[in-house]
């Protein structure tokens, strides 16, 4: 079978993802041992996540740390485009972030991007609106500080991104546009616009506070084109170009490419479903990287890298080292069969999203913490 | 000499003005007398920009005049990009708004696009919010009921303006303001979208009542091509289509083609032109079509139609229609000279100024009752 072409843009991953390619075509640097001893020298351990390097890449990691170490604090700046249920895809980014926060003690500006949802996507107004009041449950249950962290929701605040993002956008012409998202003369004019839009709360505290503040960017690499083509532009206004650091994608139920999406959300295990959805789901999509019978696994053992459960543990819900490794080693050896791996993992999602379900409920107190209230 | 080929588009108008060929280009229709008789039943007589057809092209009017005869009444919407003092050439539009607001007893919501003039103009936002003061100052002194004037400021607003403008946004592509505004491809992405920005107060009052209001847009043509694209979107959207009237370029002081720009400041008479100043702009640059020498002159006559002084009496500053054909007549016939009808036009402009700076001067302290406050 032919390779699907790889395609990353804000709106499509698809293809089989060669994340090497991507590090020389976006120009990001790989995220290397050394940084990341950098990082523990001020965090003490390491998330799983970047010892595991599902956070492969960045830009200008070095500067953000050379200015926290001069004293100077950075802020966090993540997202959310609300077009339908929070996925399992979602939630790596933000509970890093949270860990970053942590971490760090520093702020975190959440942006909520309706306009950007209701441009892009066959879907009413009402309806992202909708989205965007379920997602923020979402995040708010990850366990964000609400005293550092700052939801911005596109609609809500944009008297305060619109100044913003029009002096970014004044810097940015549509063949930069066409170039870097692939648009062609056919794509909406809000559409066109909408990355100044994204780029402005990068930069939105510095104004806030008239001074400059660094920002680090937790991102999935498909959103990094964004800012690709606004970094070059937020020095000619004065301001600092953010940091950033990529990460992978969870893979999509049905196998190690592209990345899992909301439009596929009766397969995509999303964060409301029960017990007995997510076991379904695993059971009956989660692509296998065991072999056709159990005599044969027995004798051949399972391919972990190919194993979307496998990699679900690993990128996700699996941060013991230790127990990790135990179940690599045992799946591929064929000690461990499909349906046990299965079965872990599924166990690992239902104890999650039991938590992550009872403090969804009482988010739903919580919301008015987070919303930044304009002064 | 060869003839400048003529281009009207929002931010370009230049060489001769062909207003016949413009009505079929942009597809209005002319302002007739069975229009103008129809008007005049409910406003008793006809301001003299109507009877002189300075008002010259309409879209949808017996429209808004059937809904207005059922008892439906229409809201006004105008506006100013504020980049540069306010010219001659801005008055007409709005002093006519005026009197549709006084005979009609309607509603005006008036938007200040500074967003526009930041994007388009090679100034500071700093330099655009001054003008747009400055700009606001010149609106209230012509004399707008502040119980019915509520002026929208693009960047201020915009809480109010963005959600309906992403709606229109959505359906307009960049093939579609391509060939509208002739834009190419290293035009700015905040250009690109601005019609939809301008586009919004069409139905801005609409969206908060609930319900649908027709709207009238006096406007001088060139700002025609943001509503032609407009128009075909705002029933996708529930809204009735804006009717429009359309006015004639006031020439600008050289010449009796293109329009006035602010941007030629030095040789356009503005607002605050002292007495003197506006005599030498006038005696100086205001592009005569008299003969050579008086000797001549009193032989073969003047001709009005290409003489500037003349046009702005007939389109601005002289209502009284026996007066204007007196000055035509003596013109046209030698019995009057170039000196004696700009010495006319000086007194005329300034007797006006007089008035308009004082009440510029009020204007200071009016700035809040005037500036839409959201609920």
């Amino acid at each position: 079978m032919k390779k699907r072409e790889m395609k990353v843009t804000p709106w499509e991953v698809s293809g089989e993802i060669d994340y090497e390619k991507l590090i020389k075509e976006f120009g990001v640097s790989k995220i290397d041992d050394k940084i990341l001893d950098r990082i523990k020298r001020h965090t003490k351990d390491l998330h799983f996540m970047l010892r595991r390097k599902v956070f492969f890449a960045h830009r200008d990691l070095n500067w953000i740390l050379d200015e926290y170490e001069k004293g100077k604090k950075f802020f966090l700046y993540t997202g959310c485009g609300p077009s339908g249920p929070i996925h399992l895809g979602h939630l790596g980014t933000w509970m890093f972030t949270k860990w970053l926060q942590d971490k760090f003690g520093v702020e975190l500006w959440f942006q909520f991007t309706d306009d950007e949802k209701f441009l892009f996507k066959d879907k009413s107004y009402e309806e992202i609106q909708k989205w965007t009041y379920e997602n923020m449950l979402d995040v708010i249950a990850l366990g964000f500080d609400s005293k550092k962290t700052h939801f911005l929701i596109d609609t809500k605040h944009i008297s305060l991104l619109y100044p913003t993002a029009i002096k970014i956008a004044k810097k940015i012409n549509f063949s930069t546009v066409k170039a870097a998202f692939g648009f062609g003369n056919d794509r909406n004019i809000g559409e066109i616009f909408f990355t100044s839009i994204q780029a402005a709360p990068a930069v939105i505290p510095s104004v806030l506070k008239g001074r400059n503040i660094p920002c680090l960017i937790p991102l999935a690499i498909d959103q990094d084109p964004h800012f690709r083509v606004a970094r070059d532009v937020y020095p000619k206004l004065g301001f600092y170009k953010p940091a950033i650091i990529h990460s992978m994608f969870l893979p999509p139920l049905t196998g190690v490419s592209g990345k899992m999406s909301s439009s596929e959300a009766n397969i995509a295990i999303i964060t409301t479903d029960s017990p007995k959805e997510v076991e379904q789901k695993i059971k009956k999509y989660a692509f296998s990287g065991g072999k056709d019978n159990t005599e044969e696994h027995r004798k051949k053992g399972g391919n972990p890298e190919v194993d979307v459960s496998f990699q679900y543990l690993r990128m996700l819900f699996e941060p013991d080292d230790a127990k990790l490794k135990k179940i690599e080693q045992d799946y591929r050896s064929g000690k461990m069969l499909t349906s046990e791996l299965k079965e872990y993992l599924i166990k690992k999602i239902n104890a999650f999203l039991s938590e992550h379900q009872k403090k969804r409920e009482k988010a739903k107190k919580q919301i008015n913490e987070f919303i930044y209230k304009e002064k």
